[in-house]
Formats: structure tokens, sequence, C-alpha cells
């Protein structure tokens, strides 16, 4: 037991997909060449693509959190009236960008956990019909909850309002039929399911969000993605780009085409499935049972343990990386991550690392049995997916 | 004749430290560990070290215009008057943020190719006190021309207004006393003489401009210089780091502290000295001779020569990448770098390359006769280094 691999196991970043971190070597290239331009527009048209939209697809060099300040600043006025559904830590990030741009918020607030329901959105739709926007997570990565973005987009595409959905981890972990169900504004992260290090945001922006667009009077400069939409035409961007970040998009886009989008997803669901399965062998309890997603299953901490212990046992003992709590859940939930590079192997590992460092700090479990949940999981759905062959 | 290397000669992105390159592999790591945290204070440190400030440094995930919005949105309030120095594409660029926040401008503005004097922002400063800030680039890139920064910085620090300064290429170029010439704020990007590649931006930060930015009233949310302070303290990034960059850039500053930053900005200066001998050898104008940069030599394209055909040839003749002009200039100049990871053999072959571009042009020059006087600067440099050591 003396070598500890590194394991990146978390929810963003995320397992770096080898051949896309390998194409970062050939940063040294200029952006205002041929060369990057073709790098730049197929990483836009891939997105396009894999995002399933026929809508607008821009990147921007910035953390995700840049690209949700972007839809605030380019859509909205000082004192426009827009509901933000708040479950959570990033919930409580549209509260604060929204109020930071003095943005009129209907604030729909959830326990740490727990969702808001489309038909809250409903409800306060109709109580304000004078509201602009309305702001959710697909995922709430602080909690492992996933959102209703298809009801909540139903009840939106009747009314004024665009929907802007953080969907930072929510691509390529749930499907997300933009353009079908009338989600305006889509906003993702290289870190996260697309399998490439931070530091590029992009967002698809529907006709329905250029036209309020067109009103909007907040002031910006860096994040205009009106005149990010007309440079991207010619493979440009308004700023100098993140070269290294986009050599590596381009090249992870390659793979997951391959692999397929709906492929991608359903890997993340399924580990996420035999996530769940693993915990209830093991007697330990979800945070958000009721609306799980695919990219990050938080679980419980047992009790009198704190999950600050169970993380740093993680690295101290294997070298692997995973979750704590995000802040008021810091030390009450652990989080395992399922989007982008990840697999059943890892997950075979992972349980089992849990499973001792669980009986290691006196929780009593049976070895094996969470891992036996996993692989259970596993032979179901080969029989399932050589059923569906032999079909 | 059928191996074309590429090399990239412009003056950002510029050529890359291998090594740190290379380091960017590890970027299968999370932010939230020790291990990152531990790379984030050593990158501020050395950062703050090389720029050879008592003055916060703080690194953002943005071009180098994201840092230049975020001096603006963080120091000022609507209707504060400010002074703009413009004389290029960036200066029009402080133009363009600094009235895209509604901020009062008072514009200095000069040709391409000239410079606003220390003593017309005097005047301008005497003939409106109320001014708040002073804007202007150390090295304007699309130019080639430096600004007296330390002559502005004089005039600036008597009166109420913060200097700030977008050294973006004047950053390891030009010698720029933050701290004694009273340089509040310092714009600098990991792509330029850092020898990294593109997107992440970094800026000092004054306490003058610190007491300024507590009255400041623009909008703002992403580039929020308070709360990176804040979490920099702790070797936190307020939003997720661009992971991959920040290991680059701690494996480039290491570099350059073991060269020590006054013999990098000599180096550059050295290789502007020996290109303007060049143009004087091949008889070509320099299109900024008053005020030449450390950063960029602008060279006028021989008359009823596109400079863009020489750029082209470039590319295609030998595989290298060198600068076009930049707006209006487009066509009329060529630039050749000298920020960051360039040494005289670059310069060699690129001398010679443009020799025989020019002769295949149809421009009379003699062949060699440009290398030659780079030859001639590098004995006089050698001669000089000599008798320096043996003194």
């Amino acid at each position: 037991m003396h070598i500890k691999k590194q394991r990146l196991l978390t929810p963003g970043p995320t397992p770096l997909y080898p051949k896309a971190l390998y194409a970062m070597l050939g940063s040294d290239l200029h952006h205002r060449t041929d060369d990057f331009r073709g790098v730049y527009k197929s990483v836009l048209a891939d997105l396009k693509e894999l995002m399933g939209t026929a809508n607008d697809v821009l990147v921007l060099v910035a953390s995700g959190t840049g690209a949700m300040e972007a839809s605030v600043t380019n859509c909205f006025s000082p004192g426009d009236k827009v509901i933000v559904c708040s479950a959570g830590k990033f919930g409580e990030r549209w509260g604060e960008i929204t109020k930071a741009y003095g943005l009129n918020v209907v604030l729909l607030e959830k326990p740490y956990g727990q969702t808001v329901s489309a038909a809250e959105v409903e409800k306060a739709l109709a109580a304000n019909p004078d509201v602009k926007g309305v702001f959710v997570q697909a995922s709430e990565t602080s909690t492992g909850a996933s959102h209703d973005v298809r009801a909540m987009g139903e009840a939106i595409k009747k009314t004024q309002a665009i929907f802007v959905v953080d969907a930072i981890t929510g691509l390529g972990t749930q499907p997300l039929d933009i353009d079908g169900w009338g989600l305006d504004i889509v906003i993702g992260g290289s870190q996260k399911a697309f399998m490439v290090p931070p530091g590029i945001a992009f967002l698809s922006i529907s006709a329905k969000a250029w036209a309020l667009a067109e009103t909007a009077k907040l002031p910006k400069f860096y994040f205009n993605l009106k005149k990010e939409k007309k440079n991207a035409a010619s493979g440009e961007s308004s700023w100098t780009p993140a070269t290294s970040l986009m050599l590596g998009m381009a090249e992870a886009l390659k793979y997951i085409k391959t692999l397929g989008m709906d492929k991608l997803i359903d890997n993340a669901q399924q580990l996420a499935r035999a996530t769940r399965a693993a915990c209830a062998a093991l007697g330990l309890e979800l945070f958000s049972p009721d609306s799980p997603s695919g990219s990050v299953t938080a679980v419980k901490a047992p009790a009198g343990l704190d999950s600050g212990v169970i993380v740093k046992d993680f690295k101290s003992r294997f070298g692997s990386i995973i979750a704590n709590g995000q802040g008021s859940m810091k030390g009450q939930i652990f989080r395992i991550a399922h989007l982008g590079y990840f697999d059943f192997p890892d997950l075979f590992a992972m349980v089992a690392e849990l499973e001792l460092i669980l009986k290691a700090n006196g929780v009593p479990v049976k070895l094996g049995s969470g891992v036996a949940a996993v692989e259970q999981a596993y032979v179901e759905i080969a029989i399932a997916q050589k059923e569906t062959v032999n079909a």
C-alpha cells in the first residue's frame, strides 16, 4: 500500500479525458489565424450539436459564474422583475447576481436538498405577470437535486419571461430538450461533463432571449453576447480566447460525439442509480432522495461522523479526491460525482474505499456489500443492453 | 525545404515556456484542496515579487480585457470623471469600457504611432480637478509605442485620481516601479511576457485604489476585487480558477524568478534595439520611432507592399506567425515581438526570413544585412556584459 494514485472524483473539476489534456500541449498557436478559427468554429458547432439546439451557442473565457452574470447583464434592465428558484448554493448565487445588478427578485426558496416545483413557478408567474425572467439550476451541484426544467419550461414559455437555466452540471447528466422545452439560455462549463480543465464557459441563447437583449440596459463590456455572436460567425472571439482549453474542448467534444450525448447522459444516470443502490446496501441516507440528479449523489454522513473525516480519509488512505458538502452542508454530507469521464470501475473502487473508511470510523458496514450492489446494477444494465441489441 | 516548423512570434500569445506547458498536464487536481491552494498562493506571491510591489495582487479567470473592466467597475461610480489616454487600439478600448459604464470621459487622443505626454495629462488634471482616475497603456501593443508612465505617475500622485495602467504587454518589457511611481492599478496577462497560454489576467491594486473602491457604485459580481482579495488570503479564488493555466504560471514564474525580472526586461529591450538596427540596415521605417516599446516593434511595410503579404509569406514560406497591424493599421504595418520567451537566435532567423520575403516581393534588400545588424547588436551586448562581469 505504498502507491496512492491521485483520483479526481469530484463534480467539477471532473476526471479529464486524456486526449483532451494532451491536445492542450498544442497551445503554441495564435488565435487570429485560420488554424485557430477552425478549432473555434468546430467547438461552437460541436457544442451546438451536442446541446441539441438550433439556438446560438457562444463561448466565454470565464468560470461558469461569468456566464451566469452574462445572462443577467445582457438580457435585463435595472428594476426588471425576475423569479429566482433557489434550493442550494448555486441557487443562492442566482439571487446574489440578480441583486447585485439591481433586479427586482421574487425569490422561491427551498431548503438544501429539496427543489422548487414547476407548480410553484407557474403560481409565481401568475401572481407576477410582469416577470421578465426565471432563473434555476437544472442540477443543483451542492445538494445533488435536479429541477424539473421540462415542466417549468412549459409554464414559462406561455409568458413573456425567458427561462435561464444554469446547466453547468446538468448538461451531459440529464436530458435537456433546449428548443422543445423552451430553455432560452442554457449555461455550461468546460470542467463538468465536458472533461476539460476549468476556464471556459458557454451558453445557448434563444430568439426570445435575443429579443429581450435588444432592450436590456444593464451596463456590460467584457461579457457582451451580441458582440460575441457577431464575431463567432467568422470564427473569432471578442477578446483573446483561452486557446489551450479550446484545443482540449475540441478533442473532448469529438469523443463525446462518437459516444453520443444520450449515452453520456445515460452513463451518468446509470452510475447515479448504482450509487444509490450502494448507499441503500450500506445503510447510508441520501440527502436529496426525491429528485436525485445524474450529476452527483449527495450522501448524509452517518450519525456522529463528520463528512470531512470521510473526505480526508479518501485523500490520505487512497489519494482520492471527493467532495464535501458546501456552505452550511459542510461536515453534513459528502458527494459522489457521476458527470463526464466516469465509469463503473471508478465506482467499484470508490465504493470499496468508502466501505473501508466507514468501517475504520466505527460504522458497522459489511465489506463488499456496497460494491456488490454496484456490480448488480452493472449486471442488470448489461443484460438490458444485450436484450436491446438482440431485440 | 519540406519541413516548416510553426513558430509563434506574435506579441501575445507569445512563445510558451516548455516546462510551463508541460506543467499544465497536471490539471487533474481540485481547486479546493491544499495542493492547489499551494499553487495559487505561490502564483500570487511570485507575481507580487516579480511585479516588485507591496500592493495586493489578484488573479482573474479572464482575458486582459476582463481585468481592464474590473478596474473600472470596482473603483468608480456612474458619472465619475476620468481621463483616458488613447493612442491605439487598446487606448480605444479604455474609451469603450469607461463609456459602457457611464463614466464622464476626458479623452486625450493621439494618432496611432504617437503617445500622450505626461505634460498633457498634467494639464488635463489641472483643468479637471474632479478627475478620479487616469487610464493608459504602458505599452500600446497595436503600435509598438510606450507611454512615459513614470512621469504621468508623478503628476497623478499629487491629485485625488488613481492611475490605472494596462501593462498587459508592458510588464516584463519595460521598468515599472509600481509603488515608487504611483501606479495604482497595473494589469497583466498570462499570454504575454509570462510565457503561458491566454486565459488568466492579474492586477495589482494600491491602497489609494482600494479607498476609491470603498465608494464605487458601479454594479459588478463576477469581477469583485474585494471578494477576491478576501479569498486570496487563504489561497482561494471566488469562482472556479483556471487550474491548468495556474499550474503553467507557477512554473513560468519560477523560471522568471531564476532569470530575474530586470533581466527579462533587459532581454526584451535588447531584442527591440537589435530589431530597430536591422530595420535601419534594411531601409525599413519604424511606425513609432519616438517612443519605441520593449514589447513589440511596429514596422511600416515598404511602399507598394501590403503588410498582409509579408505576414502571409512568413506563414507559407516558413511556418512563422507574425503580427499584422490591427484595426486601421492592417495592411500598413507588421509587428515583431520581443516579450517573454524570445532570444537572439529567434531574431536571427526572423530577420533572415524577412529579408528573403522582402526580396521575393521586389524590395531591394541585401541578403544578410539585417541579420548582420542583429549580430552586431549581439556582439556589443556580449562585450558590454563581459566588461560588466570583469569590472
